[in-house]
C-alpha cells in the first residue's frame, strides 16, 4: 500500500518482494522442496510428496487466521502448516514439514526473497554506474572547485568527483555478488538446529533442497546471525555511498556555489522561487536511517540458546526497512542523476 | 493495513492515529485554525475564513495527486494547498495558508496527532499500573528467589519485584503529563521561521491558533528539534522499562526456574510441549528496537540552516515506528500480565 | 592523560571528575556516610563508625590490586572493601559496608560525581547564553539571508538565528536543574535491592545518607535505569543543539556564503590559504557521536533479574564518553563564539 | 594507561598499537616512504630524501606542541610537519610532505596500525578455534538439553553447540584475511584528492609507497569511507559472535540449569557464595557496545565535499573504541574458555 511517506522515500518493488504474500509463497516453496527432497532420498513416500505438492498448488491462505497464529505463536509457521494439513489426508499429513522447524522455513524463505531483492539492487547499481559513466564522458574534464572542511580548496575536475562517486558503487556491486554464495543458503536444522530430527537424512535433504531452491548449501546456522549482519552492513554501505552523493549534490547545488543545477527540484508552499534538492536530501536521510538501523540490527547477534525469539524478532523489525531504504536510495539516486545538470 | 508482523508486534490504534488520512485531517485543522485566527485579528477577511472553512468541510483529497506532490516536493503541503485552492474563488484563495509554510502545517499536525497518541499511552500505562497493583495485592508477600548477575542470590518477595516493575511506569505516566505542555505546542513561523510573513500579526495568530487547537503557545521552533528528541527518549524509556519486565518474565518462566507460569504461551511447529514466552520476548525486541531508533532520531537534531529536508525527513522515518513500537509494547505488556501466573 | 584526540575534542575538567581516583573518593564518601548513618540509628556502634572514618581518612588505595579485583569480580568494590578492612580491627571490620552491596556504592558514587559534572555544564551553558545575548545585542538587527532545504529562501535577521540557537540551550539549562532531584539520588538496596539486609533500618539509613551526601532520597532503583537514560537523552540534546549551531556556522562560513567569519580557524598542511571551521565541525561530530551513544546506552535498560552485569557494564562503557563529549561540546562552542565575527 | 574500566574490559595490546606514539611513528613511516618514493622517480632529489630520512630518524616530538596544533587545526599533521621542517635545512625542507595532505598521512598511518591490530585478532581467533576444538574433542558427545525461545526444547549434544560457536569465528578469521587487501591500502591524493599536486608522478609514487609500506595500492579514497564501514561491520560481527557465546555461557551457568560451571567466577561484596559469570557478561556488554558504535560509525559515510572534518573526526571517535572492544572480547573469550567446565 503506497502511503505519502512511501511515495516519497519508499520502494514499491522491494515492498512487493517483502510483502506477506511473497513471504508465504517462499515458505510454500520451502515446504515443496522439503517434501520433494525427503521423497528423493526415501525418507517420505513419493506419494506424500506428490500430495503435498498438490495441496500447496491450490492453497489459498486464510489470512486472518494466519495473523491470529502469528500473534499467538510469535511465528506464522504453526498456523500455516495447520492450514495446509487440513488439505492433506493421512498418511500424508505427517509428511508435511517433517523434521523441520519454523526457523527453517522462515530463514530459507527470507533467502529466496533476498535473491530477488539482490536482482533489483544489481540492476539499479548497474544503471547508476552507467549514468555516472555518461556524466564522466560528457563532463569529466569540466572544471570544479574542490572544497575541504567546508572551505574552498583548489580547482579539480568533475572527473575526479564522479570517480569518487562511482568507485564505491562498483565495489558494492561486486560485494553483492560476493555475498550471494555465503548469504543465500538454505536453513535446515530441525527443532534444535542439529538436524537430528531428520534421522540421518538431514545433510542429504538440505543439499537437495538447496539445489531445488537455487540456494547455497550450509550447515544449520539458526543462531549464527553474522551473515545477516554482513548483509545489513552492505545495505548501509550502499545507502551511505549514495548519501555522500546526496550531500555533495545538495552542497554543489547551493545558490551561492552553483556548481550544478537540478531540473525539476521540489516546490515550496510559501516560496515560489525555490527549487529544492529533495532527492539529494532524501539520500542523506536514508543513509542516516540505514546507518542507525544497522547498529540496531547488530544487537540481534546476541542470540540466546538454540533460538532467541527476542533477537530474531528484532531482525524482522529492522531488516525489511533497511532493504526498502536501500532500494529507495538506489531509485532516488537514479532520478537525481536524471535531474542533474553540469553547465 | 494489518500485516503478519503488525499482527505480532504492531498497534492498530496508533497506526490509525498516524495514518495519512489522520495526518491530512490534522493539517486541515491547522488551516482552519489559521484562517479563523487570521480573521479574528483582522489580517484576513471574515468572509475568507468562512469560505476556507466551507472548502475544508467538504474536502476529499485526491490521494494519488497528493502522493505525486509529496514525491516531487518532499512535503505534501504544496499539493494539498493546491487542491484546496481549486475549491476557493478569488479573492479568498490567497487567504488560505496565508503567511504559513509547509513546516508550520506538518509540525503542528504532528502535535495534534501526538495528543491523541498520548491519551492511548496514558490509558494503557494506567491499566498496567492497576494490573501490577492487583498482582502485588495478591502475591506481594510470596517468596521469590532473587538473582544477580545471572546467579542465585538471596530470597526476596514478589512485592519487591513488582515494585521495581511499576515504579518506572508510574514515572513514565508522570513524564507524559509533564511533556504535554512543552511538546504539544503550535508551530507557526512562516517560510523562514521568524513570523515575518505575518506582517506583525504572527504572535497574535499563533496564540489564537494554539487556543483553538488546544495546544500550547510557542515561539517558532522549526529548527529546534530537542523536544522531539525528548519525546523519543521518553518512548524509549517506556519500551525499555517494559523490555526489562519482558526479560524478567522470560527468565522467571524458564522451565528450570519456574518462578511463574504463562497461560497460553506460543506454540511451536515442531515441539508440541512448548509454551513460549512470546509476548515477553517481544517486549525485549521492541525495547531494543526503540533504543536503536532513538539514537537514530537524535541524529536529526543536526538541522542545517532554517530548515533541513534531510534531518526533518529522518524524523518522519523514525518517529512513527517508535510511536507504534511503544504502543505495541504497552499493549503486549497488558496481554502478558493477563497470562502471568504466580503459584 | 591528555592525548592528541582529547586535546582536540576531549574535556580535562570532566575527565578529572570521572577519573578512577575521583570515583574511589566518591565510593569512600558512600562508605563513610553509610557508617555514620548506621551508627546514628544504632544499627552499628558509634565506635565502629569512628573507626571506619579514621580508616578511610588515611586510606591510600593499592591501585594495581584494585585493577586485579575489578578484572576478577566485574566490580571494584570487593577489592576496595577488602583493602579497607585490613585497616580495621575487629569488631569494627564487620561494620564496614554492612548491609550494602557493590551496586549501592557504585551507583551512589556516580551520583556524587554527576553533581559536580552538572555544575560544570550549568556554568558553561550560562556562559554560552551570555555570549549569545551579547551577539544578539550587537548584531541582532543585522540582515541575514535565510536558507531552507539548502537553498536561498528569504531575508531574515541575525536576531532570529541567534534566538534559535539560544532557546534550546536555555531549555537544557532548566532541564539540568529539573533532573537533579530525580536523578541525583542515593542508591541503597543491599544484595538483592530490597533493603532486607538492613534489618528494618534501611529506609532510615538511606534517608540519613541522602542528607549527608546532599543527594535526594529514593527507594532502591538498581534495576530501574530509566533515570540514567533520561540523563543520556539530555546530554544528547545538549550536544545536538550545539551540533546544530556547528552545522550552521560551517555553512554560513562557507567562502561562497560568507555570512560570518571565524578568526583563527584551523590551518591545513597543504593549503596555506585555508581557515577551517574546525570547532564547528567538531560540534557536529560530537553531536552525532552522542546521538549514537544514546541509542546504545538505551540498550542497557533491558536489565535482567535483580542485577545485570551485562547491562550495567554497558552503561559504564557508554555514559562516561557521553559526559565527556557533552562537556567538550560546551567548551568548544564557547571557543567557537570567541572566533565568530559577523560583519 | 590502565584504568579500572580498562582492567576489566579493555585491551592493553590494542591500546599500545593505537596510542599517540604509535600513530606518530606510522605517520613518520609515511613521510619517509613518500620521500623515498618521490626521490626514486626523480620528483625530489635523492639528497632531500636522505636528509628527510635523517631528520625523521632522530626525531623526538614536542608532544605539548603537537596537542596544541591538533586542537587548532583539527589534525596533527601541520604541527608535526612544522616540527620536522625545523630539522631540515633548505632546499630540503620543501621536499618534506611534498604534494601530500594531512589526510594522506593520517589514513595511511591508520592502515599501518590496523595491519598490526589484525595480527593480534588473527592470533586470538586462532587460539579460540583451538580451544573450541579441544572442547569438542573432549565433550562433543556429551548430552546437552537444547533451549529455544527460553524454554526447554529437546536433547542435543555439546558438539552441536560448540560448532555453532566456532563456525562464525572461523568465518571471521577468513574475513579478516579477505579484508586485508581491500582495506589495508595506501592513501595518496594530495590536497583535494586527485593527485594533481604530484604533477603527474602521483600514481608512480603511490605504487612505490604501497610497496615500501607493505600496503595495497589504491586510487585516492579520501571521501570513500565504505571500507572503514566494512571494517566496523566485521569488528561488530566478531564481538557479536562472542557476545552470543557469552549469553549462552551465562544462561548455561545458571544455578538452575547448571549445564556448565565456571572456575574462578567473580566474587560479590555482599554474597560470599556467588560465582558470577563476569567474563560472559562482559562479552555481551562488549557485543552491544560495538553494535551500537557500528551504527554510529556508519553515520560517517555521509562525507561532505572533498573532505569532511565532521565525518572524519567522527571516525576517530568511534573506530578506536571498537578496535579495543573487539580485542578485549577476544581476550576475554579466551579467558572464559579457560574457566569453562563441562561435567
Amino acid at each position: 500500500m503506497t502511503t505519502l511517506l512511501s511515495a516519497l522515500c519508499g520502494d514499491d518493488d522491494i515492498d512487493a518482494l517483502l510483502a506477506d504474500d511473497a513471504q508465504v509463497r517462499a515458505m510454500l516453496a520451502f515446504e515443496t522442496a522439503l517434501a520433494e527432497a525427503s521423497a528423493a532420498c526415501g525418507w517420505i513416500e513419493a506419494g506424500a510428496a506428490a500430495a503435498i505438492g498438490d495441496a500447496i498448488a491450490g492453497f489459498v491462505p486464510d489470512w486472518p487466521a494466519l495473523q491470529t497464529g502469528m500473534a499467538r505463536d510469535g511465528v506464522v509457521v504453526p498456523a500455516l502448516i495447520g492450514q495446509l494439513r487440513t488439505r492433506l489426508a493421512e498418511p500424508h499429513a505427517a509428511a508435511l514439514h517433517k523434521g523441520a522447524t519454523s526457523q527453517d522455513v522462515i530463514d530459507t524463505a527470507l533467502m529466496l526473497q533476498l535473491a530477488k531483492v539482490f536482482d533489483i539492487y544489481e540492476g539499479r547499481l548497474t544503471d547508476l554506474l552507467d549514468a555516472l559513466d555518461r556524466l564522466a564522458a560528457n563532463h569529466g574534464d569540466a572544471a570544479l572547485m574542490a572544497h575541504t572542511r567546508m572551505q574552498v580548496a583548489l580547482p579539480t575536475r568533475w572527473g575526479a568527483k564522479l570517480m569518487s562517486w562511482s568507485e564505491p558503487l562498483a565495489r558494492h556491486l561486486r560485494a553483492l555478488a560476493a555475498l550471494r554464495p555465503s548469504l543465500l543458503v538454505v536453513q535446515l536444522g530441525g527443532p534444535v538446529g542439529d538436524r537430528g530430527s531428520f534421522e540421518g537424512h538431514g545433510d542429504t535433504i538440505a543439499a537437495d533442497m538447496a539445489r531445488r531452491l537455487d540456494l547455497g548449501m550450509a550447515t544449520p546456522w539458526q543462531t549464527q546471525r553474522d551473515p545477516i549482519m554482513a548483509l545489513g552492513a552492505l545495505l548501509t554501505q550502499i545507502s551511505g555511498s549514495l548519501g555522500k552523493i546526496g550531500a555533495d549534490v545538495a552542497l554543489l547545488a547551493q545558490n551561492e556555489v552553483a556548481a550544478l543545477r537540478l531540473e525539476g527540484g521540489g516546490g515550496s508552499s510559501a516560496m515560489k522561487h525555490k527549487s529544492n534538492p529533495v532527492k539529494a536530501e532524501l539520500l542523506v536521510a536514508l543513509a542516516r536511517y540505514n546507518a542507525g538501523l544497522s547498529g540496531t540490527l547488530a544487537q540481534a547477534q546476541v542470540h540466546e540458546y538454540e533460538r532467541s525469539g527476542a533477537a530474531w524478532t528484532l531482525e524482522w523489525l529492522v531488516l525489511p526497512p533497511m532493504l526498502k531504504a536501500t532500494g529507495a536510495s538506489l531509485r532516488l539516486a537514479l532520478a537525481l542523476f536524471e535531474q542533474l545538470r553540469i553547465d
